[in-house]
């Protein structure tokens, strides 16, 4: 009979996640992980970002700088993400050093390298818009086949409608050319509704998916979201949450995955990817069993996935942006005495004019009521009333 | 025709709060903190303690020294606390060099002298034990009248069931009385359960009011809190509310006040009463539309007070005590796997036998049920089995 080694342990402690970037998403990924009670680390460029204000395991550094991200990383157990922009090279670097990179390399490279991802899906079988890379006018007009407008997208580093234009015409295009940036065209989708998934996968290969919510894009920025989406049909409904399970599984996505689709009269269309909590799904803090933030640092932790359950029928997400007053703070607590069951969450941000600094979310049971609730206290904190868009 | 002067403003900040007292009631109140979007302060004994690991704005110092508590309030809008040992003369200095101090000390001082809270309420007509002040054995056998047992309380500084001696003899009080510290000698009452209501008061005199929530305790410490407390006559839970409304209007409360009640037969009697975020409060993080220490927040800073709504229909929440093993951080990943909608809180505590460390909650339908979730959850993450006690 063979024995297994008892070695004395000291007293374990919790696992440490660190989150590169300091931007909202980290700073509501810092509330889970305090509930959770693992450690958890940003690497913040300033001391004055969003999560940095809050999180005591700050560590400045450029994400860019591969001795800082190795520095940061030797503080961690896992390194994880709140945003696509550190370069692929450094990942693959770090995770040859035994770093564990959740997700690693290889999944994010299809969030930042559209081409790759549209290829990757394609090949799945998975229904994308149609879709090639261009370089010159002559090939954006071959994509178009005389049939405009004609959407460009920046190969990487896009988000929030930056790095997506919606061509009109062969001297749109041409504008968008000379930014002289990497492009891809894409067919222009008449959609009905736009709709987002969110799912989880551990490590384990454990996978979770909250309902199918339902967005609501102005000016390429995201406004609203309901969950779930209202009407989608039971065999839709299920199609897409397959769907980004499938996807997650296909490229080894550790971590959250989001998938925003297109809804049209017959299909749908996947529109974009994410890996890392997405604002898509900032009404689960609120509306489901286990947020998404606390769903991700489960995940890249390889902890068993907690329940996507939602808690209340509905619920209703407004993103709020920044307006031409900075003092938010002064009109949301009219906001909170107007509507005392809404949900505000501010971000710690600086406003500027259209920047997301917060969000409301509402919970109850017919989401036409929410809807109007969320959008009048993002309006309110917005512009300092309740109409304003 | 007076114009108000309109002197420029810069980018407004948030105001800052600042508690005293890094535990895990400061700590589950930074997480409030991060989704509001104002400062937050502790004042820590040491760096390691709860809430000190994972909030930014930590600052050392002893809360037992004047200078520390200056240094401290420097930087706040707003003094708040998260336990009742601050010394009174300290806190009334602080008042008097125009800190806001929330409770003030006028208030806090009922939480910090028992004789006081006791003699206050009766003049307000509340029904309390009977008590009386005792410092010789003769006194206490007087109070007695031959009716044992009678309960002896350390007039202040006590906390679960430490400073509250149950004496069946003459012999048990006066080895209480051994200990020479100011005591407090009541009736002990013959109650058929437990109960807490938390409510809440601004500066501008707002109230809210949480469902009363039925409290268990072994050994004096709280175990478990079931929201709302099964079958609670209408008229009872009308008057629990009322009581603590009152109660925190009469005694100037600013921030939470949690009251805890003796249910008998035919009457509610007032136990304890806290002036912060407390224990039995802890199920409102999953289980109302605003947390307690969200609540707590709203109120010292004189915001409009949040939603006291429940989330579902019951909530039951079970503490966490450590049990032999320190590794809570390997049970607790079984205790996700076996009931991925179990909430599992956990402070940052190094392991003790019987310290509070953290706690579990479920919300749902049935209370029974939701009880023996909880209960099995935090047996498991004690003992690594779920039928501990």
């Amino acid at each position: 009979m063979t024995e297994y080694p008892q070695t004395p342990r000291a007293v374990p402690a919790p696992p440490v996640a660190g989150m590169v970037g300091a931007g909202q998403l980290a700073r509501m990924t810092s509330q889970a992980a305090t509930g959770l009670g693992v450690g958890f680390r940003v690497l913040a460029n300033t001391a004055d970002e969003s999560a940095a204000q809050v999180v005591a395991g700050t560590r400045l550094g450029d994400y860019r700088s591969l001795a800082d991200l190795r520095g940061f990383a030797a503080g961690c157990d896992v390194v994880t993400f709140d945003h696509e922009h550190v370069p692929g090279e450094h990942l693959a670097v770090l995770e040859k050093g035994g770093v564990q990179v959740r997700p690693g390399a290889a999944a994010l490279r299809f969030t930042q390298d559209k081409v790759a991802m549209r290829e990757r899906l394609t090949s799945l079988g998975i229904t994308c818009p149609r879709f090639a890379p261009v370089r010159t006018l002559a090939e954006v007009e071959a994509f178009a086949g005389g049939t405009w407008p004609v959407v460009l997208k920046a190969v990487s580093g896009g988000y929030d409608g930056k790095g997506v234009w919606i061509c009109e015409t062969a001297a749109d295009a041409k504008e968008v050319l000379a930014h002289g940036i990497d492009l891809m065209a894409e067919e222009h989708v008449a959609f009905e509704r736009e709709l987002a998934v969110v799912a989880a996968r551990s490590p384990h290969r454990q996978g979770a998916v909250y309902p199918v919510a339902e967005t609501v894009q102005r000016d390429g920025i995201c406004r609203e979201v309901i969950a779930p989406a209202p009407g989608l049909h039971p065999g839709r409904r299920a199609a897409a949450q397959q769907l980004a399970l499938l996807i997650a599984s296909e490229l080894g996505v550790t971590g959250l995955l989001a998938v925003e689709l297109f809804e049209t009269q017959d299909r749908l269309l996947v529109n974009e990817l994410a890996m890392r909590p997405h604002n898509t799904g900032h009404w689960t803090i609120d509306g489901a069993r286990t947020s998404q933030f606390e769903q991700h640092l489960r995940a890249v932790l390889d902890l068993p996935l907690g329940s996507p359950a939602m808690t209340a029928p509905a619920a209703v997400m407004a993103n709020v942006l920044g307006g031409d007053d900075a003092d938010v703070y002064d009109r949301y607590i009219h906001v909170m005495a107007a509507d005392p069951a809404v949900k505000v969450h501010m971000y710690g941000k600086p406003v500027r004019p259209g920047r997301k600094i917060g969000h409301v979310t509402v919970t109850g049971e017919d989401p036409a009521e929410l809807g109007d609730r969320a959008r009048r206290a993002a309006s309110y904190l917005r512009w300092g009333r309740e109409d304003g868009e």
